[in-house]
């Protein structure tokens, strides 16, 4: 049976919990809310909705799976390769496998996006 | 090399063209713009932004892939198996694999909303 998680206003789901993004990375005030994934039982892809608080940032990341990134709130600045991008609210990024990316929010108010990634499992790859 | 597709305003993106969804099925005023797909050569998913005209509907669908939808713009009024859920602006509904869904436009502006799907083949199913 399909799944409706109805919009509660502030940038939070019903049915949805928040989570500190996983630590053991090096990362700053990045929090995330699964909206689509391994709780719906989706085999294919996972939606996820992050927030960065202002002056926080995402890990410098490298890895085999790409990512689908739409901006909802705030202001960002995305690196991807060796190239930085201003983004704000509609704005779409796509991430390709194996591209290297951060991104940081710059703004007053929290950046937020909504980020696809595969359901294969991820891999790590170092970051030269 | 990543790709950003700059918000234009009203719905509208940089890099991105609008085309009538497919024609050949029973479907009424759907426009889609592919954010994330083919062109930017995603292997694992793509991500469409999709608008319905006030009074429009999507065509009667069951397949094998799955959809991650999220409302921007609008009313509407999903089908999930024989569930009808009325949905506007923050609202996620998974649709499943082998699930029968429409959707449909019941507001004074277009029904707009992100819908994800896995890059593999989608096959038609017959809806009983």
């Amino acid at each position: 049976m399909g799944i409706v998680h109805r919009y509660k206003d502030q940038f939070d789901w019903e049915g949805v919990s928040l989570s500190r993004y996983p630590p053991g990375k090096e990362m700053r005030d990045v929090n995330v809310r699964w909206l689509i994934g391994p709780a719906e039982k989706a085999p294919n892809f996972a939606l996820r909705y992050f927030e960065i608080e202002p002056g926080g940032w995402s890990s410098l990341d490298k890895h085999a799976h790409d990512h689908g990134v739409v901006i909802l709130r705030g202001q960002g600045q995305v690196l991807l390769g060796e190239e930085t991008f201003k983004v704000a609210f509609g704005d779409v990024v796509y991430i390709p496998p194996h591209e290297v990316h951060q991104l940081k929010s710059v703004g007053d108010e929290p950046l937020g996006f909504l980020c696809v990634i595969p359901a294969k499992d991820p891999v790590e790859e170092q970051v030269e």
